[in-house]
């Protein structure tokens, strides 16, 4: 239940922080699981949305495997229990020692991005006498309509190898003693809430696999990322998103042959909804262009997505219900960007109002910085009020 | 000496890490203090901008104040030995736990931003025992012809007290037995390099001044704030900027009182040219648009300004010096934004060159976060190496 169940028992902790609700958590991943599992799909977490570690463990109670970006987050998964056979490792900018703790750990699979990092994975595996398992990710220039900042699979950004490399890839893989091809990887970006986008990238994925297997290469898996939008508008609306019609679309469009296992890399989808900012109005104050101004104690260092990307989490005053006001809600922090929304109505909203920002419960966390020397924001779980 | 001077030793270290030119940053302080002494005004350096210890320490040996946006920032400069009597204590959303921590802390004042504000501290103080030293932020509504998101002084910001407010917020002060009125603060952005918005901010400061003085109401301070940009096109053109000229200007301009002083609050004029962020090259791509792509081991994580803002710091290659290319220079994490520059023109930049992300002292590693569990860059000292 999301936090607004519990207001007497926030209420008497200090803000700002974090509420997740565990019981919607877990419903989300096991249906996901469930829609996934009907096809046989395995679903990898992006643990990049959220390294809290109660939401870890409930991920691995669910049977996921994890999809790491880093050294430090393949070591997250390790130390928590994911077998290393569930393990992926993406990222353009592998560094050495990341690679070799990876290979040491005998991971299932290193999505690699250019044919750079092919060369450089085959020679750290050849001199630790290992043979690497890689996917290589293919940028599939399909436009996903989101923003700019969270477009990653079109045709001139830094993510994926481009078409026109794939034939190279393909010629220096034979040369490449040390790795071993295990299959292909996707993601066309994030926060895609227009389904006919996985259509077109689902049937882009069917020619490509179509082209490899003309070449005589066999691909056992297909890894098709993640992406997979959530309802930021209105979270209890669609508290959980519409993972069967996103997992049938690429049932009815990938035909994938005999043997080959697709990967799914969910984050956003599986935890955005359970978390909530709960923060606290400190001020009110009026502007001298008559616009009202809330500032709460909980700032961008808490919540970036608002200023860097421009993001909208629906705010919620959980303790007024009287009246109602457009608002602009800023935090703390010493910066014109550090403003969570404009003309955002609430009811009349005073200092000590508990607020919440929904959604949050992906890249929220995640991103969280000490700039100002803030205080990193608090975790509150449902299951333990 | 910048990093360049350095490479040899630098190039043992692992990477990133921000390396700062203790020379340049002492320079730079007394540069700055003995422009401002010339007219017996006072710095305050705001610690918002470099929290780095020895920063810290460079910038108390220099005498100034400090200029502090949060409790936790309060007890940095307290703890560090700088005198509470020097010691501001700015910023939107201050929570009661830091305004009592300041307040028995005695600091020399509250930079006060809304009317709310003042009818808090009053309370706490109250309850206290205490008398609270109180400037009020003024809102003068001068445009710093700045990025949108850097600047704070226009009339529609959550920052200060707007025009309007200022005869209600002298009422009410004379109600709030708890405080005392030191002066007034001012901020209009940062980064601003065109000397005149100076010009007509400080003459617009002279008029509020005035108007102040016709009430009968003694301002024993003005604090103007920071904003003084550098120069991040071309740092060794211009690696300290010109504070002659600067304070000249208020100086023309303010025309202050017998016994009035004048503070200011700088940080990116301060440490910003003489730090650095030093990456490695690990891999080279290219995009089916034909982009050329170095891809560092330094990300958003350690410098969010080119992702947040679109800032550009000037990169520079400090192992290569053959040949020139134009790259797009990204990092290791899993966001599009994670760019450091477009079309940049460099040699020709290979897997293991060490790179410089010039102009990186403030705001660099005083906003880094962990997302993708990435490590925080250490520093490195041109004084110890």
């Amino acid at each position: 239940m999301s936090a607004r169940n519990y207001i007497k028992q926030l209420a008497e902790l200090p803000t700002p922080f974090y509420f997740y609700d565990m019981e919607l958590l877990n419903r989300t991943l096991n249906k996901a699981t469930e829609a996934s599992s009907r096809y046989g799909y395995k679903i990898h977490y992006a643990l990049k949305s959220n390294f809290d570690p109660r939401i870890v463990e409930a991920v691995r109670r669910a049977g996921m495997g994890m999809d790491c970006v880093s050294g430090n987050e393949v070591r997250m998964a390790v130390e928590n229990g994911f077998a290393a056979s569930e393990i992926v490792f993406a990222g353009v900018g592998k560094t050495d020692r990341e690679i070799e703790y990876a290979l040491g750990q005998e991971i299932f699979s290193f999505n690699c991005e250019s044919l750079h990092e092919l060369q450089v994975i085959n020679e750290i595996a050849g001199r630790m006498g290992k043979k690497a398992r890689i996917a290589l990710r293919i940028n599939p220039d399909v436009d996903p309509k989101t923003h700019r900042y969270i477009t990653t699979g079109k045709a001139d950004n830094k993510f994926g190898i481009s078409y026109d490399e794939i034939d190279a890839a393909i010629a220096s893989l034979e040369k490449l003693a040390n790795l071993e091809i295990v299959g292909l990887h996707f993601h066309i970006g994030s926060q895609i809430r227009d389904m006919q986008v996985f259509e077109t990238f689902s049937k882009r994925v069917f020619d490509i696999k179509e082209w490899f297997r003309e070449k005589g290469i066999v691909l056992k898996h297909l890894n098709m990322g993640g992406g997979l939008g959530i309802d930021y508008d209105d979270p209890d609306r669609e508290p959980m998103p519409d993972f069967e019609t996103y997992f049938d679309i690429f049932h009815r469009n990938l035909k994938i042959d005999e043997g080959q296992t697709v990967h799914f890399e969910l984050g956003r989808s599986l935890v955005a909804q359970c978390g909530e900012l709960i923060t606290r109005a400190l001020y009110n104050k009026e502007t001298s262009a008559g616009t009202k101004i809330v500032i709460v104690d909980a700032g961008m260092t808490d919540l970036i997505r608002p200023a860097l990307y421009g993001a909208k989490h629906k705010i919620e005053n959980l303790t007024s219900a009287t009246g109602s006001e457009k608002y602009t809600i800023g935090g703390p922090i010493c910066e014109s960007s550090d403003i969570f929304g404009r003309d955002v109505e609430l009811p009349v909203t005073s200092r000590g109002d508990l607020l919440t920002l929904r959604s949050a419960g992906a890249y929220g966390m995640a991103m969280a910085s000490r700039y100002n020397l803030q205080d990193l924001p608090g975790a509150v779980y449902s299951d333990k009020l």
